[in-house]
């Protein structure tokens, strides 16, 4: 269960296994996530990211949909509770002889969950959108305010967190900027200040030193202020409070927060390790074996970043990056694992194969890293766009998507900058009235 | 004020008028409201018919433009108060010389203000929305409901109103019905029931006989079932019940309602005409003078299916029909009135160009009326899309709508069937808590 990357390619893998298969997400929709942020700076629509599951599984005739969301695993009775997304229908229970969840991750706010709530992230498609709508109307209100004081509240950008969503958001935001500076009269968005705070000294932890530095030289380009070193202490909505290494806190009066630190991993892994007797980890992810299945539970496989494998050798849990490739090859193998199980074979222990990395700083920026190859710039970014459109396969309208980044790209124009009721209007008046 | 289509033209033509222009909205886009029912039934995204209003009007530097919603007139004073739509900022105050109202309308429910949230309509971005997650969560329920008479509630759409919308709505979902059917395993949506409710006896009632013969026929193929000089009398978000001219109440289990009934103008109409010791008709339009002023106001115009245009030789208010070429001619009227104004020159009474009328039913079936001329069948349709396609002008995205279309055409797919929070989860949520 479960529409992500993993989930997806392990059904997709078992079209030709002689098995009926049951897909279990709570949205109708596989997101392509690593775009999402792109939705949240107004470059793609919702619908250039995210496809349909149906429409994906229209011709496997060995797979089912049912969308809602798991609430319970019954191990023993080999049963699975789930909550139909549709008011006005039972919940209710299907049974499984294997069982495969790759339930994800969500951000984690280290404790914080009012920041949840402040700091939206875009991490899913409706947050994306809510994250839209804060930004656009951070100009807006900017526009319209009289003081200068609020006006530069409005204006300031705090993205937590220099992983590749991060930097790419901090990047786009900048961009965003810029690009639409010359739609408003009364105030200047691109003289706005964005931030982007990072707890380790570099941006980019994960990956070589040598493109952390080039990063952090295209995010200065683009307009963007890396604050490295500085941990959050404090968000209220009007301001953040940052602490470094030398413990003075810094209060920054900025109006919109943006989340990109540290995830932790679905609630479905909890859950799972309580139906198993097991326990997660720090960051609230399950331990699987080397073939991903649960221990004492050969007939549950669990994948991608809600798990830590454990090493075939050394018996350590090991966490693999948070990555779509990681999930794709962790769905392959519970496929393969599945239908070699049903011919008696055995399966070698899963093996993560790293293709590399990419991220992408604004238009036309980059850094990747293959094997021991570093590239950064234009040659990267190209490498940047043509994996991710090749990672688009099977999404409709990957020629739409290309389109519209090619008429973006040139004309520095975001033809989505809509701002849907989804997108912020709900909390902001919430905020509204908190505020009063 | 107003972002739609009579007021965006009356702003964009005063371009090169020696005037400074403020656009009032209360979104911060554009819509192109003859094409939002295309968003409901998952053909296009809100980015294809949404462009926000700052980039439309970025390089005209004598207009500026306001996010937010106008709460006041006070004609004397003139001064307009506007409360911004972004939490945290002030209400304030617009002084104007000249002022535009162009408000345009909402569905009318005739009363039962309780049907707004149980029968959505398409006019608004936001319940568009709205009505493609109910559309798309009954297909949903179906599916999972193990009770037949509950997956027959699921699977019948109700549509009220026959006129253009009512008509393209209910062909759409027929379509959408049919094409996503091998998507589903249990239910089977080519089954749904599609009923097209019209108090008249037929439909599209502002269009000539012949067409509407010719709509009733094309509507029948696709799979909608037409039930003319019908009556809402009841909706209850499980079934509503129809009066037809004999008396005898008819109720129809249906979950699933769409409303395109009736419309009734902005309340902006009501709050000019009590400012100016008017009244409001019967659905609340405000009568203007033949050169679109308020009576004892000539420095206030007002245009669009708001208002009631007095003839200038009857005397008597007269309603155009609630089209977007009404509005873009009054618009264009408008603003050529004001360059007169500045120059002392007089302006003949506004007067109407009809250009005909279109309305599409489904997949390559449409009808037409230019003058004397009436064409239906894919002749029509043909027109209709390059009309449609000629009136994108300005949306940067055009070719992406084209494409989009096309796309969708020959695959019969539909790309953008995305519940997302907007689209309905939240009212149904709500309506889950009633049912507790």
């Amino acid at each position: 269960m479960g529409g992500g990357f993993g989930g997806l390619k392990a059904v997709r893998a078992l079209s030709r296994v002689d098995v009926e298969v049951t897909l279990v997400d709570r949205h109708n929709y596989h997101l392509f996530q690593p775009l999402s942020y792109q939705v949240a700076t107004g470059s793609l629509s919702p619908g250039d990211i995210a496809v349909p599951l149906r429409r994906i599984l229209r011709a496997q005739q060995n797979a089912r949909v049912v969308i809602g969301e798991v609430t319970g695993f019954d191990l023993s009775a080999r049963r699975v509770t789930v909550a139909p997304a549709v008011a006005g229908t039972e919940p209710y229970t299907l049974e499984y002889e294997r069982l495969v969840v790759a339930g994800g991750s969500t951000y984690s706010y280290f404790g914080h969950e009012s920041w949840r709530e402040l700091a939206l992230e875009v991490k899913s498609l409706d947050s994306a959108l809510e994250v839209r709508g804060r930004i656009l109307q951070a100009f807006e209100a900017a526009e319209i305010s009289g003081d200068p004081q609020e006006r530069a509240q409005w204006l300031t950008f705090v993205v937590v967190g220099a992983g590749p969503t991060g930097v790419e958001i901090a990047g786009q935001i900048a961009e965003l900027a810029r690009d639409t500076a010359p739609e408003f009269r009364t105030s200047d968005p691109a003289g706005a200040r964005i931030l982007l705070v990072e707890t380790l000294d570099r941006v980019l932890g994960g990956f070589p030193a040598s493109l952390s530095r080039s990063a952090l030289r295209a995010l200065e380009t683009v307009g963007v202020t890396p604050m490295l070193g500085q941990t959050v202490t404090d968000i209220d909505g009007r301001s953040i409070e940052l602490s470094g290494a030398d413990g003075a806190p810094t209060r920054i009066e900025a109006r919109t927060v943006v989340w990109a630190a540290g995830v932790t991993a679905s609630p479905l892994a909890a859950a799972l390790a309580q139906a198993a007797g097991a326990e997660v980890d720090r960051v609230g992810r399950l331990t699987v074996e080397p073939d991903l299945s649960l221990a004492g539970h050969p007939e549950v496989l669990a994948l991608g970043d809600m798990v830590a494998v454990r090493d075939v050798r050394s018996g350590e849990a090991r966490a693999l990056p948070g990555l779509a490739p990681v999930a794709i090859q962790q769905g392959r193998y519970v496929a393969r694992s599945i239908a070699a199980g049903l011919s008696g074979r055995d399966m070698p222990a899963f093996h993560y194969r790293d293709k590399g990395s990419l991220a992408t700083i604004g238009r036309a920026r980059a850094v990747a890293q293959i094997g021991p190859l570093r590239l950064s710039g234009v040659v990267a970014w190209i490498l940047w766009l043509v994996v991710h459109l090749y990672y688009l396969v099977g999404f409709e309208n990957r020629e739409v998507v290309l389109l519209r980044w090619a008429y973006s790209f040139f004309s520095h124009g975001r033809g989505t900058r809509l701002i849907t009721e989804a997108a912020g209007a709900p909390p902001l008046a919430q905020r509204a009235q908190d505020e009063r």
